[in-house]
């Protein structure tokens, strides 16, 4: 497994007397890599100047040895790991991705960098959006704030995700409920701040995103969020740098 | 040949009561495609507040009928026209890159797009800077600003100039010099406004970029240039990305 992680000056362990800092993680949407985000969202400038370190893992498992979709599509496989943990073969040996970026990386990550674990917050793009409200939503005591670019907010209510779930955890959807925002948020507890941007002319909006199941769930359980609908933007990484300044700001106050 | 442009909302000519705006043309480096700047420099941000488009071009000719280095290296050909007219067979049919920046690629923006011919800069990185500030200097009049990041200020006094302009453009040192900006500046009868940033951890400034070649040039003919060196920084696009809205803000107030 691969990942990418940026720490600001304020942590430069080369000086003797450094400080832990805190961290937010960024999970990436299908077809990304740990590096879309460090090359093409901007987020560095900001995160420096807020003193917080950005960890990106890739968003599946890869290699010769893993798996992927028979024909090579992009929405399946390599590229589209959607951080569950698979249960059905072949992909349950090596799809585990919730446990990957709930247990094992941050392990790894507060072994080797000066990370503070108590200031800890997670972010995403897409199917990153997904992971990081569904992860938050589930683990609760473990992060201070959430953020979501334009998230699959019900991958069991789209295609993209329930062709993926039923190839990776089968055919019962109390199953896919347990990796689903929407379906857990009825039984969150605790009401973490959310602040989610999405473009109006997202070409995925509609049938894939479908932010307005966010809107009437988090409504339905009075859970209070900060959705925002920017007007002309689209799903690419030009969005995500129009106001990566706004969420690594919205992070920082819970953070710092 | 492609290029990139982005225009800033005040541009938008979807409105009926559209405005001409200032541009910058952006010179990349050896290896770049249009893409490069676009993706990785988060400069579409500050160019929006600022109201200024911006303008970016292949570094060279490029497809199958172009030839290149037969050895396929990164310095030579494909990417790496240096901006120049070749006068050397075989090179000199397609690379022409110093009249497709000066002459042709502007002819058709201000044909085509709601740019303010009178209000227009060039910027660029390593190769591009050498790109930018050699343009402006045999170019009076055009320009209001000139400004680079990491630039190769003397092609003809380092071994990735001279190697690709012995190609281009044979052995007679005083066709190299009517290239070389530190050659040029003897000449230049319009003193524009430079700000010029160098990492002091790049890994070509020594042997290639040659800062001090430029300072010394600049100091002996009197002009007066900001050549600012930038503690811990490399040669990569991060680098740029850190100082970008410096860049465009000093070209800002030269064009609005």
């Amino acid at each position: 497994m691969t990942f990418s992680i940026f720490l600001p000056p304020i942590a430069d362990h080369k000086n003797q007397q450094f400080q832990l800092v805190p961290a937010l993680f960024w999970l990436s949407g299908m077809t990304c890599t740990d590096q879309n985000f460090v090359l093409k969202a901007g987020a560095q400038k900001y995160a420096a100047e807020k003193g917080i370190a950005l960890i990106c893992p890739d968003t599946s498992p890869r290699g010769k040895g893993v798996p992927s979709d028979p024909g090579g599509n992009w929405d399946f496989g390599h590229g589209a790991g959607f951080y569950i943990n698979a249960t059905e073969p072949p992909w349950n040996i090596n799809y585990n991705m919730y446990g990957y970026v709930v247990e094992e990386l941050p392990r790894y990550i507060f072994q080797h960098f000066p990370i503070d674990s108590d200031r800890v917050s997670i972010f995403g793009h897409s199917m990153g959006g997904h992971g990081a409200l569904m992860i938050a939503f589930k683990n609760p005591g473990v992060f201070k704030s959430i953020s979501a670019f334009a998230p699959l907010v019900s991958p069991i209510d789209c295609s993209l995700g329930s062709n993926a779930f039923k190839k990776y955890l089968g055919n019962d959807l109390n199953k896919w409920k347990q990796y689903d925002s929407c379906s857990l948020i009825s039984e969150v507890s605790e009401k973490l701040p959310v602040l989610i941007d999405q473009g109006d002319q997202d070409e995925f909006l509609e049938d894939q995103l479908k932010t307005e199941l966010l809107q009437s769930a988090s409504e339905r359980y009075s859970y209070s969020m900060n959705i925002r609908f920017q007007k002309g933007y689209d799903h690419s990484y030009f969005f995500i740098s129009s106001f990566i300044e706004d969420h690594i700001k919205f992070h920082a106050g819970f953070l710092n």
